[in-house]
């Protein structure tokens, strides 16, 4: 039944010959590539705004600047990346760059934000697209975070572990949707501001800003977090071989143009934002405002907050793509628990995909409500991996020397220095903010993977085989006695199929009987005299009532004499009932017995299980 | 460390010869078993005045007739249940004696609604021993649940799975004091009212009640809920062997003594709030009220809300004297899981006492802030139990003929005949508040006690050694092979332990290999080659990466072919880790592989577990 739940919900199983590879044109690329860095305007632009006036609303003038000079950092960090995609044809995000080009300390460091990434992608995109909808019809606000898990287990890991092609045509709506739409609204929204000119430009904040380091620093730390528009911008490097040839070019176009799109729908929403001087409410986006103020309640507005929606869930979706390969590389090197590697039944990383699914719900669950903070995360994680990938294409490039290398090194090393100056922004502005989260997480989680990778490597050394054993020297030893101890409670059946068995495999065997009290033990023993199984039967008296003791203390006596390369096999007779409920029906001492000893005792542990028939 | 905590908690160990009983002069024992019943003021006169005045507030004056009917039958009840404990020397509740006197399926009847009597006497007396806290302070109301809780697991189950003698002095104080606090309340509110006379008597309602067969309903109802005031009158009766000699006479001059105080206190509280005119509230109880009314808040105040806290955990705690005991006398007739009837090693029924929190805590946690259906609920029980165990006296006199035998069975046929009555109203008229609850839970109990007993003797036809199997016929049949097969991931120093062990046992060994791809399983098979174990390898290809599917089939193939008499172990090699979080890092295939073969198949089980050192 279970199983048939699974099947129905995630499909057959495929065979590993089902793994195969497509190439994308550009326009499909962009698509599928971009959503992440697009949808961020939804989110964006607002956090800038939210950190003015939350300190005071006469800095509200700031977010024209600070808007500014987030696209001047987007140009530059864009020019960068596609030196990035050119440089590595292989695809492989940060990790791989670093541990190619730098050292393994790095190469965590970059694994470990990137994993606080794509975590945080996945809680502030699905968490933003649920206030997409919520700000469109307000008696969903309540249920939120209801909405944001349903979609989070019931749709995007669901999809996911059924295996969805991440060049699949359905994704490419959504993201030319949503562009379509942004642009509409721009374009809309500035025919109303320039041509119908219906409102006078510019009327909040008229007096003259105290200008003083609190200031500066208000002024930053809005510029810190308005920087989460520019997530996603590594996406298309990761992604070089899925286009076609000639791959880097065809790589370094999109990432133009994805920069170019993103710039424009950045740089004209937060000119709306100002020109009809909204303010973040709770309940609504700043968004689904300036939508309202351009289009009124009518269908375009709808169709803005839907696409909004949709993208921001297949930004999400992203990560679904990202992480688990990541985590799979991971733990290819050592670095994560093996299984992370293994493909399911349905050649995804499921456990991958269940991982994410978790951490994130985690993740919304408690930071919901505070959406500023997780973005405050979010930002500095993604600016920690934009530095390390900079930082080792810098290396590359002095490394290779090829064509012009000299001109790559610098764009890459201005690159690595301004992702590095922001993510010092962010971790001094925001630190109270969550930033210490990650400054502590991302040393946590390096030293998480190093102690993983030791564990493996001490089990590698202790499992192998050494040379001697072979040639069929694991064998020459003389073989020990197999010395059986059955625990027995009470002569029946069960006990009768477990010492035949038992009579199989060694002609040293004992039976067990604790017993708590006199009379049973009596009884007992009569009957297994006039049974005449010709075995042992020792007898233990337990005062406590307890079983357990009794038995350790006496494998410990029959090992004390023992001799070397003797076995000890512990052979518990226990019956199966027919009916799962029948189970609470019986104390669990036969699995307490198997338990306790394979995690605490040398001895081998044996079930022959007894099925009963009703 | 478990264990530590465990024994830190509650306490170490006890054998066998520390159970004993003491015997209780009158005055003790009437403390100790009257702490149900009289606690029981606490709540019950409150009931009748919420459902007469939330139906209407002309019906307020019906609550001193009502007052009036509950007292006359608890002089019935009581004078009934002095009988009881006359016949049953032995003690034992009204399962037992409808076992003995009357049939299997009362006897049911009986636990059935004493076990639903027991979890509601939790339920009701913590919610409302919190209630009597949370109306002297009411900032803590916002935490009565959490208080409940802290109430039920933290202290009353704690000090029960210790194992507390339910006959310790402590447990005197609270009864006394609380008798002391009502008789004090009593007196002073009376005084107040007759000798200073400040206030004019009954002046609330003056229209005349419009009498129909609606308003008699609702007279019938609140009746039915005050009934939920006599609840624990029948713990003497069931205490007979704990009285001092005579027994039987000294426990029904308590049991008279016990519905004499309860009586005044009843009544006289019950008159106070009519004279106070006090009216229920949701965040102060009403005893709390008149308390307030009579002593403003002074510390007599707060001595009132401590001792009917007090007394109403203690009431709780008689469950916990009473439930676990039934538990294993029905689990001792095979009506509930084996278990039950285990004393832990603190010499208390320890499963029956977590049983009695868990369930409790569920009520508690269904129905706080509904403590009105949860009274319906209590009452209805209490009410099926009365009037079986009436019923079983009168049977009871009627065959034994003793001195007297028609007075007796006249008196308890009365009882019966009114406490079924009783039963018949509360149904009627508390079927929408949570009464059918009980109407639905009993059948169910019953159900489920049969069909425990059917698997017990089902079980124990299965398990019995038949005759010819003594005198050694048991192993008298020629002895099959064991084929053992051991599932390998490949070749190292866990497999060479397990093989070894292997050839101990079976000289009929192979060794499985499930290949995900050829590579992998060209070198394995390469290895098993150069190793020379003489021991066969075959290798399954899996195409959908699972590893259980082909282990099962070659299993099944291995029995095909196997002769009569022949055992299949599945021999499984495991590594133990050394530290437990070492066990996240690998897939648990081995625990798997166990569980699911001990659960569907018929084979022997065996790990040989191979500890890693570090």
């Amino acid at each position: 039944m279970p199983r048939f739940l699974k099947r129905l919900l995630i499909g057959p199983p495929l065979p590993n010959q089902a793994l195969v590879r497509e190439r994308l044109p550009k326009w499909k690329a962009l698509a599928i590539f971009s959503s992440d860095a697009l949808s961020s305007v939804a989110y964006g632009p607002e956090q800038i705004v939210l950190v003015l006036v939350s300190a005071s609303l006469a800095l509200y003038s700031f977010t024209i600047p600070i808007a500014l000079a987030i696209i001047a950092l987007l140009g530059i960090v864009s020019l960068s990346y596609a030196q990035v995609a050119q440089a590595n044809p292989g695809g492989g995000g940060s990790y791989s760059v670093a541990k190619k080009n730098l050292n393994e300390t790095v190469a965590l460091v970059a694994a470990a934000s990137l994993f606080i990434d794509y975590i945080l992608t996945v809680a502030v995109s699905v968490s933003s697209g649920t206030d997409a909808i919520t700000s469109a019809f307000p008696c969903l606000y309540p249920f939120r975070t209801s909405i944001d898990l349903f979609v989070l287990f019931g749709i995007l890991m669901l999809i996911n572990l059924r295996g969805v092609r991440e060049s699949s045509t359905v994704f490419v709506f959504p993201t030319y949707g949503f562009i379509a739409g942004m642009l509409a609204l721009i374009v809309a929204g500035f025919y109303q501001a320039f041509i119908i000119a219906d409102r006078p430009p510019f009327t909040l904040p008229t007096g003259q800003v105290a200008w003083n380091s609190a200031a500066l620093f208000i002024v930053l730390r809005a510029f810190a977090s308005g920087c989460s528009s520019m997530t996603g911008i590594e996406a298309i490097s990761n992604g070089v071989p899925m286009f076609k040839p000639p791959e880097t070019a065809n790589a370094r176009k999109t990432t133009y143009m994805m920069a170019m799109l993103l710039g424009v729908m950045f740089g004209g929403i937060t000119y709306l934002y100002v020109y009809h001087q909204l303010l973040p409410l709770s309940e609504q986006t700043m968004l689904s405002q300036l939508a309202q103020a351009v289009f009124a309640r009518t269908w375009p507005y709808y169709y803005i907050q839907f696409t909004t929606m949709l993208i921001l869930y297949l930004a999400a979706n992203t990560s679904y793509n990202g992480l688990p390969p990541l985590l799979s590389l991971l733990a290819r090197d050592g670095y994560m628990p093996r299984y992370l590697a293994a493909r399911g039944d349905r050649l995804v990383f499921s456990n991958g995909i269940i991982l994410l699914s978790i951490v994130s719900a985690a993740f919304i669950f408690f930071f919901r409500g505070n959406t500023e903070h997780l973005i405050a995360l979010y930002a500095l994680g993604v600016f920690i991996s934009f530095t390390i990938s900079q930082a080792g294409m810098v290396v590359h490039w002095c490394r290779e020397k090829g064509r012009g290398w000299r001109l790559k090194a610098l764009i890459n090393g201005i690159g690595a220095a301004v992702t590095t100056l922001v993510a010092g922004v962010i971790v001094i502005t925001k630190f109270i903010y969550g930033a210490w989260l990650v400054v502590i997480l991302i040393p946590l989680l390096i030293a998480m993977f190093r102690k993983v990778h030791q564990h493996y490597q001490d089990m590698r050394e202790q499992l192998r085989l050494p040379p001697e054993s072979y040639r069929g020297g694991s064998f020459k030893r003389p073989m020990g006695r197999n010395l059986v101890i059955v625990p027995i409670a009470g002569v029946n059946r069960v006990v009768e199929n477990t010492l035949a068995y038992a009579k199989t495999i060694s002609p040293h065997i004992t039976a067990l009987y604790v017993s708590t009290d006199e009379e049973s033990s009596r009884e007992v023993e009569e009957k297994w005299r006039r049974w005449e199984t010709g075995i042992e039967l020792v007898v233990r008296y337990s005062p406590y009532r307890t079983i357990l003791e009794p038995i350790v203390e006496y494998v410990n006596q029959v090992r004390r004499n023992a001799q070397p390369g003797d076995f000890i096999t512990l052979l518990i007779p226990e019956f199966e009932p027919r009916k799962w409920w029948h189970r609470f029906l019986h104390n669990q001492t036969a699995w307490f017995l198997r338990t306790y000893f394979l995690l605490h005792e040398d001895v081998a542990v044996c079930v022959v299980p007894f099925r009963l028939q009703k």
